[in-house]
């Protein structure tokens, strides 16, 4: 697609692309009408722009839309759909009458792009994920030692979102100088004008102090558009940002530059007096139905079984500690595993796998959203990401983690520091709502080993599956609870105490897992003999297996988290239960209630609640 | 605590300011020492900077820390906790001897601050949320046209978080300069030195590219600080930025400037040696035990009942509309609402109440960190802020909500377009998290109103209510449920329909609800009579009036929510029955399962199983 020269474009070339461009534009507005609803003055503001990244500037196969070996581009401003929908057609992914299925129940093309389309790779619509999400295909390349270039499109309100200049920074830190981002300055946003509105300076300045060689254009000049992309491609050294300044709706006098048209689709009079004054378009022909969805999404490469983890079975070792093991022993037997950490490498333990596979780490500084949607890029060219920061800080990520799962991303997240247990700090190192985040999420695994060998088996298993992968660990060193060769399935849970007269049974996990144990054995000297089960995968969960146990027990269950009581693995066990239509006799939940505050672990846990104390009067009193 | 002149401070000033940092230095040493824990070179990175805010630069009664008519300092390197009560303690807030007992399971000075202690507003302690708390104090006391200051004190690896940056372009935009932060820029992060280390350069072009006025220091040359707080308080016009160079672990040669040292506590040889190298400093008593933890928070306040609702019997109206008219009523009787909108107020219809209330309304533009820390700074002024965006952006936010529960803030959020129910937009536009998201916080509420008349009560119920209150609400246009005087308490539901031989429970809330009641009539209409239970409130529930009316239709119940069957609605409801031992005979569960896509809305509810039909099909199984 790419037809620069050493002279710059031909005026064929410069006519062919604006000619081009005024097709996106019209492809929009008679989408979005036919559709009923959409952003066609969005679309129209970035025609001309996104007709020069993909008709002059991008390394394109339309029949291989999402190929690693070609450039690629990411909206950012996912509202601005029907432009990509349109460049895609008219590059010749598929027919220009499968774009007037915007929207409809049955097509590819929705609201909002997904990787279920060629030739996109994440999910946007949630703005400000963009770039980042471009940085991670961008450093991916740089780890493949690939020539491809990133091209990112944002909007001008969407530069309000903090997350952009996460990436920014991460982007000219890592000196990414193959990733250009193109801000479409339209100067309207949905309710109000921009902070800036047309004040271009103010921009670029801002791109400049955060590192990026930047230009400042009129966006709708398409030699201006070609002769900045050309430039930025020439760049070396630093990501490039293009400042276009551009007017939304742009070609439709009725509407262009005015307030009020935010997400508005054109009536059909308004539409037919728009393609007029953009000088009249092609007629589309119905769609026949086909639909172009891509038929596969990308898996997480096979490999083969890493090295058995191999801790003494007196060896007392804390999950997260694990962590940093499981990553290098898969790390040694899967190139693709790439581990990011939002500076706090030397409390997850990912440094041991940084120093194993020292070009395989990237260290992401205090940015959690950006962390994932990286993880999110870095996992479209075929990467393995582990993901890791304080549990707690994941909450900063939720709606990047949100955005992960519309883009069937395959994304490894690990959380530490979980629960009261981690003490002194407090709760705002906290995690206590992190087993409810990740289990609202579409398609997710939520892991809750409880000792070091099953988190290294639980590690290799989010390596090898796809969709999204949470791993909460721990601050305490917990002994060793199972053999090298135990395994982990998914659902799955393991009985640890069991006797013919286990009188409840008391579920935990983590630290809690440890506390009921205690417990047991405490109960068991006095004659009560209880059943304990490691609820090591909180989702999924097997209701009739949970169901079983407990009806073995009398129908009496006890559950137990470091946790708040909302949408934890006491909400997952009991949900569960009655799904399967055999709730339990009689149930006691111990969680934390109340906020916590600083303290000793074992001074926390006591009085939050969760101790093995509080489980032995729980036990007392249900039984 | 002021002493400015024109002509600069006084040799006196100055010797007394470095005398009280040195102190400050020493004590957060000491307490971290005894702590066995915490950050003392954070600390002392920053001692100088913070003795000449409190000492110099602030407005400060410490008999009245919390003042509106005072200045505010907002920690946001919430780490430095120590720091902050040494200098509370040395202002006379509390005795030194109670900066000892920091981490102590007993005392009200934790690991990171918390406005249990006199002086702070909010917690930080998760970075770079300071600066927005500080915005939302400036603006609040521009409301209030104070000519209160408002101090941030951040470090610099927080300054990689995106929200830094929200907050920032917010400050300058509204030309909050009544705001000054302090960046404490020691070089190093947690586990790497930072980006830009001691590029101070780089760091004064970011924030003069983001309309600050500037200035470069030496962190530890008292006079060069005094000098700049004076210039700052000075400006006119702009938000300020003092960028400080500062060593981590100042004054203590063993370890200032290392890395390895960030959250390690000195050894009690350690300590001596570096007070000593300090130049000695004072014996502290031994703390008696007197806890001086603020005894009461704010509370918001209170207010005459607002005017009825007044929607004709027949209406349609959308309870995102009627969000709108309830904030126009509420704040005609209560001058102390504020509501801040992510530039969608004219699709959550806050617009309606900025018409009403133009100086009580702020446009928050597209960062939702930063509109719902402000929100935060705001009510620490005692404010009643609405923060208002689309639902499945506040999970953008998440961080800042868990946060503001340690704040033990009263902040109100509402959440628009939620569920598939909104139709073409797609996924990325439709929240199916939040109720899961917002019952794991601390003291929440999770208000989910089925019609404009509860809608606007709740509204009002919330802005009496201390702590996080959540309301849901929806695109589609719902009939009126309600009459205008109907009471609405928390926790409670309401029976829509009933009957002596009821067969089932059906709980929904919102669009579900109206499902519900098409499914009850059509179902009525062949025979079959169905409980329909609004749950208008997901959060608190009373799990044993739910068991009653369980009971009543022969324990037969199904939950049906536009939302992740992962902790919502129906966990909810089945947790709390199961909870008071009253679980369902028969039970299911109807949510969104597998990843939505565009649609109309009808189509959407019909084809993720929460239509009518769906519920009709689930009685007809159940029963």
């Amino acid at each position: 697609m790419s037809a620069t020269s050493s002279t710059g474009p031909s005026a064929a070339t410069v006519a062919d692309i604006a000619e081009k461009a005024k097709l996106l534009s019209i492809y929009s507005m008679m989408s979005t009408t036919a559709a009923g609803s959409g952003h066609p003055t969005s679309c129209m503001s970035a025609a001309q722009l996104v007709a020069g990244v993909y008709f002059y500037a991008m390394k394109f196969d339309p029949k291989n839309a999402n190929s690693n070996n070609d450039d690629r581009f990411v909206l950012s401003k996912g509202h601005a759909a029907p432009l990509l929908y349109s460049a895609l057609a008219v590059a010749g992914v598929f027919p220009v009458s499968r774009v007037m299925t915007l929207r409809e129940l049955t097509s590819e093309l929705e609201g909002h792009p997904t990787p279920l389309i060629h030739g996109v790779d994440a999910a946007t619509g949630s703005l400000g994920q963009g770039l980042s999400v471009g940085a991670g295909l961008a450093i991916g390349a740089r780890m493949d030692k690939s020539d491809t270039r990133v091209y990112v499109l944002t909007g001008d309100g969407e530069l309000a979102e903090g997350q952009v200049w996460e990436a920014a920074a991460f982007a000219a830190f890592y000196k990414l100088d193959n990733i250009t981002v193109i801000c479409d300055i339209n100067r309207l946003g949905q309710s109000d004008p921009t902070m800036y509105q047309h004040d271009m300076e103010r921009y670029r300045l801002k791109w400049e102090s955060e590192g990026f060689a930047t230009q400042v254009i009129n966006g709708h000049d398409v030699p201006a558009i070609l002769a900045a992309l050309d430039k930025a491609k020439a760049t070396k050294g630093k990501p490039q940002a293009i400042l276009a300044e551009t007017i939304k709706g742009h070609g439709f006098s009725e509407v262009a530059d005015k307030m009020g048209w935010h997400g508005k689709p054109f009536s059909k009079e308004q539409l037919a007096a728009a393609i007029k004054e953009l000088g009249g378009g092609p007629t589309v022909p119905p769609d026949p139905g086909k639909s172009y969805a891509r038929t596969s999404l990308p898996k997480p490469p096979d490999f083969p079984p890493a090295p058995a983890p191999d801790y003494k079975a007196d060896a007392k070792v804390a999950t997260r500690e694990a962590y940093g093991d499981a990553l290098k022993r898969v790390g040694s037997v899967n190139k693709s595993v790439v581990a990011i950490s939002g500076d706090v490498k030397n409390s997850t333990f990912s440094e041991v796998f940084q120093n194993a596979e020292p070009d395989h780490f990237v260290q992401g500084y205090i940015a959690e959203q950006n962390l994932v949607s990286v993880a999110v890029g870095l996992q479209a060219r075929g990467k393995v990401p582990f993901a890791d920061t304080f549990a707690c800080f994941l909450s900063r990520a939720y709606d990047n983690v949100r955005m992960a799962a519309i883009s069937r991303a395959n994304i490894n997240l690990c959380g530490s520091h979980c629960g009261v247990s981690i003490g002194e700090d407090g709760p705002s190192q906290m995690a206590l709502e992190d087993i409810a985040m990740f289990r609202a999420i579409n398609d997710s695994v939520v892991f809750y080993p409880g000792d070091a060998v099953s988190t290294e088996r639980l590690v290799e298993t989010m390596a090898r599956r796809p969709g999204i992968n949470y791993l909460r660990t721990s601050r305490p060193k917990f002994p060793i609870l199972y053999k090298t060769d135990e395994k982990f399935p998914y659902p799955g849970f393991k009985v640890l105490t069991k006797s013919d007269s286990d009188k409840v049974t008391v579920i935990g996990a983590g630290v809690t897992l440890h506390e009921a144990l205690k417990a047991a054995a405490q109960l068991k000297a006095s004659g009560t003999n209880i059943r304990v089960i490691d609820l090591y995968c909180v989702k999924p969960i097997d209701g009739k297996a949970i169901a079983a146990e407990v009806a073995a027990t009398g129908g009496k269950l006890i559950t137990v988290e470091d946790h708040w009581p909302e949408g934890g693995l006491g909400e997952a066990s009991i949900t569960a239960l009655n799904l399967v239509g055999a709730p339990p006799a009689k149930f006691k939940m111990l969680a934390v209630t109340g906020m916590p505050h600083s303290g000793k672990p074992e001074e926390l846990v006591e009085k939050f609640g969760i101790s093995a104390k509080h489980i032995v009067e729980a036990v007392k009193a249900i039984v």
